[in-house]
């Protein structure tokens, strides 16, 4: 009975199934930090078409992009993220934050 | 920006990994329902022995048994939950309301 810990996970759901959870925070981070979106689906070990349909299917969902994307110029394309993107991290870390709290509580129900 | 709302899920991990998740938690209802661990498993499309894997992982994580298992005489053997059964579902059902609570507060946080 020792040792025994509730944990748990939570994403945002949306019209068309998961918008936002774990590894799309990542992403979003990660598109942030390398101005990419193919630098960061390279550092998550994922396909840039995956990280691409994430990207769109966050975008869709929200009715506002969180990820802008900028062809040409010097360098290529890049990609970063609006102030929406900013608004929704920023969020779901905060739920995250919530979470942590909420499962330390119910641990403490647990016989020990 | 219509309709998202925080999903989640929760599970207790001890040594072993899972001590008690949804799963875990459907198995013990069905043992309890049919007094058979073969039936409760036949009833999920689980084999016998995934069954009988993970009431072995939870008798060991908790200590003492919350299956107990009797053999031979009339019909055969069954099973049935022990009082250490009955106490984990009850905990586990408590837990999944205050997280149904816990996920409509935070969707109460989404823009919308």
């Amino acid at each position: 009975m020792k040792g025994l810990r509730v944990r748990g996970k939570i994403w945002i759901e949306g019209p068309e199934g998961t918008f936002l959870g774990y590894g799309r925070m990542v992403l979003l981070e990660r598109i942030r930090e390398y101005g990419s979106i193919s630098a960061a689906a390279r550092s998550m070990n994922m396909s840039y078409k995956h990280a691409w349909d994430l990207v769109e299917s966050m975008n869709r969902q929200a009715g506002k992009p969180l990820v802008e994307t900028t062809v040409g110029g010097k360098g290529g394309g890049g990609a970063r993220l609006t102030p929406e993107g900013e608004k929704w991290l920023a969020l779901f870390r905060k739920l995250l934050k919530h979470l942590e709290t909420f499962l330390e509580k119910e641990t403490g129900l647990l016989p020990g």
